[in-house]
């Protein structure tokens, strides 16, 4: 792992790294915020999955969570969204490609050489996190937006046991049920629709998967909430199935990192009352 | 007055607006954010200058000021720093021209049609904050950084009844002392030193102005702190002259927004109770 630039905020380090990732092989950049501690204790640890075209960066920058994170103690990590680099397959649209891994490991040629965002979300940088950083790997939360939103979703749903706290900003609920989805894994996973209900919040609900409990914002005046994040789907399946899940629509907040950042404190908030 | 963008941000609403300025000739373009308030009341109003390079969008963007605004009923107005457009004047260094403005009239051909920063921000930009927004405009604070917290500093010395309360991140203390300054001064005003006494803050105060206090962070491990900023000038003109400031230095911080949004909370603080 390198280092490619640490700033002091908020009495911590907002650092940002690169690393080769055998799972994507290509190189791999993500930030990592860790609060001011004692020397030699270990913080719980707060993933945050970002949305279509964003890299680490536009959260690090835009997200505001570092007050609240040096308030409780969280150490704060945002991942890409996808494989760089000239050597890796792309496609026209923002949707599809570099900067819209979403979190998936794609089995359809040409994607499947690198678009393993999934194992390496899963698997690979857990471990580069707990190798180098003061993290409490018995203590993570996550987060995350849109696609990232259905990432986080996803993973817990698939692994509640890693988390002890899920939440989401605006998240895609169902893949099954949207353009954003369809289009996604069509091109990584092939058209099975079958196989897309691992990647699905909702068919995974549907299907026996459990949280303890789940926190969700969604603004209502978001334009993608009624064509592709379809929040009512989430939470008729939550409804059927039992799962318990606080989903709050706020009203007249868009889709952009001013409504992210608005409610970034109480979802850091929610999550570190869960990771104490 | 047209507004580019408006989005809804921590109960209230961070707006992008544009108008066609009679000083600088060009449309210029400001941000405001204005908290949730009663309909009919008036709230205090806090001036951020930006620095070097920048936009209103840097600190809009990276500035972590609307969790303490809105808490504080603060509006927050963050203006452009330079007149812009294909008609404007420039220079091929980022220290001068567009970008640049360092918030003095231009008395040297060819920068005096445009450059005018000084002007907008003391009579144009306020008449139309008052105009269109819900702000008391008896109740007005100033602050910001770098090249913008020289300008905060100066534009307060001059006319220290208009402001209940003064504050800089990291600021150009006195542009008769540093590169920068010299620059812009001598391309701006000519080579007349005795003429940028007014666009200096240590100038100003030894000259006798003063202000009832005044607030000032600056990072240890800034760049340019040696070579540009010099705060022990400030210090040292305050002490000499009975000028009340608190210039604190914070050990390990550079001259990024994480700096500035680490002490964005303290600064609306501070700023909230001289506005009360």
């Amino acid at each position: 792992m390198e280092t490619v630039s640490t700033n002091r905020a908020f009495g911590g380090v907002q650092g940002v790294y690169t690393h080769a990732s055998a799972e994507t092989g290509t190189p791999m950049t993500f930030s990592v915020f860790v609060p001011e501690h004692a020397p030699g204790t270990k913080l719980p640890v707060l993933w945050y999955l970002s949305g279509l075209t964003c890299t680490h960066a536009n959260v690090t920058e835009k997200g505001e969570f570092r007050r609240a994170c040096a308030e409780h103690g969280v150490i704060f990590v945002a991942p890409d969204t996808s494989p760089r680099g000239d050597d890796v397959p792309d496609d026209e649209g923002y949707d599809f490609g570099k900067g819209a891994g979403f979190y998936v490991d794609a089995t359809e040629e040409p994607w499947s050489a690198n678009f393993r965002m999934r194992s390496y979300i899963e698997t690979e940088l857990p471990a580069v996190i707990a190798e180098h950083f003061p993290a409490d790997m018995a203590r993570q939360g996550i987060t995350g937006h849109s696609m990232g939103g259905h990432g986080a979703l996803t993973i817990a749903l698939r692994d509640p046991s890693r988390f002890r706290s899920v939440s989401a900003f605006a998240p895609i609920v169902s893949p099954l049920n949207c353009p954003w989805g369809e289009k996604a894994l069509t091109g990584y996973i092939g058209a099975n629709r079958a196989a897309w209900r691992e990647y699905d919040a909702c068919a995974l609900i549907e299907d026996g998967a459990r949280l303890p409990d789940l926190l969700v914002d969604q603004g209502t005046a978001d334009g993608f909430l009624e064509g592709q994040l379809k929040t009512h789907l989430l939470e008729e399946a939550c409804a059927e199935a039992g799962q318990p899940a606080t989903i709050r629509m706020q009203e007249g907040y868009d889709h952009s990192y001013y409504f992210i950042s608005s409610f970034m404190p109480e979802h850091i908030g929610w999550h570190a009352e869960r990771l104490k």
